[in-house]
């Protein structure tokens, strides 16, 4: 196996820098939509049918060579999981018609069992296995990020009803953070248990937080799952707080191997302050419409910018649009084989 | 005339710290939708409006006792001036119905004489400037933000368009933001003729580009700006680049006299980093909702915490939302008066 990934992940010393995307199995890829349309069903179904998420999963990997494979799901599958209805709507994303908002709300979330209500997940990840020669990246989100779309219903722009919850009613909202937190650590523990190699925890909405509401509001629970992890497992952890430059001395302290940037902070900046903890980005996943040559100066330079890390994992500073070309994905992943490998 | 705001901006020391909030007149306001609703024509037309703009702008002044007035007013008027269709949809937004994709459509752009194709927003800073006990300030939108609208079409999730018109046509993307810069610069030169006593560039996208794109495609817009105003006129200028924490590196190089800080930034790590600027932000507009007491110790906080400031005047880190009570901005308004004048 190609266990480049995982030293990156270790600050170990690597022959040259990983890369894998975020969302790298997706839509901007023709064999992920052919997989899509041959099933006919929702995203949802996609997301529950183990031979399709292992087709899907091994495409990136197959077609570019990335270091370390993504389980395809998603953050939502465990928030169903609790009891709740979720819909994907066209052009609008996650939708949760009975968002929380009262103590009988969160009185009647349960806390699954991974196995028990989500085996599809735990299935797709042992096909993975079988078939990698990368090693496989399970993930979660964060409670905070998830408690966002449970409140507001779904997407957000202000984030009103979250921000509510935790300046008028704390004990409601940490009530729910804790039910999120316990869900989200056995899922991940179950991950780890049927093989995945390493865990990322996506806080997508974190940056909408001023450092002393996450502090108080949000890290805590992203520790916990850590900490849960830690004793159970000792596959190394990413936590990825989006938008984050502003929260890196607090997130710095969760307790994860590496940490994801994104590509609003110049990764030197980053590395300067993330202490000693391997880093994952940051390329503006924008910056894929760029010219080679100009594509590939950036890329160089990003190699350039992280080489004090500790440890550098190359990444999109966020998830690739649908609308990217994969020749330039192709462009990107070859640059930083070949560029770091120059040392 | 109360010219505290005045001082701050200009780094002079005052008896306790200037407030005003971004969007402070608005639809949170029940007097300003009394207003909106008598005059039964769209949000443009009251911003065409002069006697009905002078009346929104001075009710937050009344209302909360501002220590400044903000122009009643969108930053997308001299958009239409250049000769672009505008229009607002509910729930949309604004929209360009033909947006700006290439160099004949640059081509067709005109640089408005504000005196001519404006005169709305000159008539209402006259007769702000006879009614008005505090500052008034004018605006604009900074030349990147500007052009994202009209490239896009409108609002935006990712600025696929912008983005790759920046890096696929960078020819294109500099001519179009050569001609909003100088119908921008030509703009607020002639609020501050008509009467604005302080000039606020509003660069509500630029967090959404790397640092070193913001440095290449949206700062030197803004440097010139400013350099142009410095010709012409001394009243001081605010430059606010929204969730712009990691370009404060080049922020603080565009020429303004007091920086904008968006919530997410601890005030006193943009203090120690700003430089010899006055500082203005930041406190998170949905800490509004907080109860009575802590929304107060999350003020008194804040107005400690920039006190290593150059000049420091209170504002929200972003605009105050439609659902704020307004009696939760009395309080804010009331407490940093009466606290930073304890000293």
């Amino acid at each position: 196996m190609n266990d480049t990934f995982l030293k990156a992940c270790r600050g170990e010393k690597t022959d040259y820098t990983p890369i894998w995307i975020m969302r790298q199995a997706g839509r901007y890829l023709p064999q992920y939509l052919e997989v899509r349309a041959r099933g006919k069903g929702t995203f949802l179904d996609l997301c529950k049918d183990p031979a399709r998420c292992t087709e899907v999963t091994l495409q990136p990997v197959d077609i570019f060579g990335m270091d370390a494979a993504i389980l395809f799901s998603d953050i939502l599958i465990p928030m169903e999981a609790m009891g709740l209805t979720l819909e994907f709507h066209e052009g609008k994303g996650p939708v949760f018609p009975d968002p929380i908002r009262e103590q009988r709300d969160v009185d009647g979330l349960i806390i699954p069992d991974p196995e028990e209500t989500m085996p599809f997940v735990l299935a797709t990840i042992k096909l993975l296995r079988a078939e990698l020669k990368v090693p496989l990246i399970g993930f979660s989100g964060a409670p905070f990020t998830l408690a966002t779309y449970l409140i507001e219903g779904g997407s957000s722009k202000v984030f009103l009803e979250t921000k509510k919850m935790m300046f008028r009613q704390p004990q409601l909202y940490h009530a729910l953070l804790e039910k999120i937190t316990r869900c989200t650590s056995l899922y991940l523990q179950a991950q780890a248990r049927a093989g995945a190699q390493t865990l990322q925890i996506f806080d997508s909405w974190a940056g909408i937080l001023a450092p002393c509401d996450y502090a108080r509001f949000a890290l805590p629970y992203v520790q916990t799952i850590i900490s849960d992890l830690r004793r159970t497992t000792d596959v190394p952890i990413i936590y990825f707080a989006n938008n984050g430059a502003t929260l890196i001395e607090h997130t710095s302290t969760c307790g994860a191997d590496v940490l994801g940037l994104d590509w609003r902070i110049n990764i030197k900046d980053g590395v300067a302050r993330v202490g000693d903890h391997a880093v994952q980005g940051n390329l503006d996943p924008l910056a894929l419409f760029l010219p080679e040559k100009e594509l590939q100066n950036r890329v160089r330079k990003l190699i350039d910018d992280a080489r004090g890390a500790r440890g550098h994992i190359f990444n999109l500073g966020h998830g690739v649009v649908p609308q990217t070309p994969p020749e330039q994905v192709k462009i990107v992943v070859d640059c930083v084989h070949e560029y770091s490998a120059r040392g």
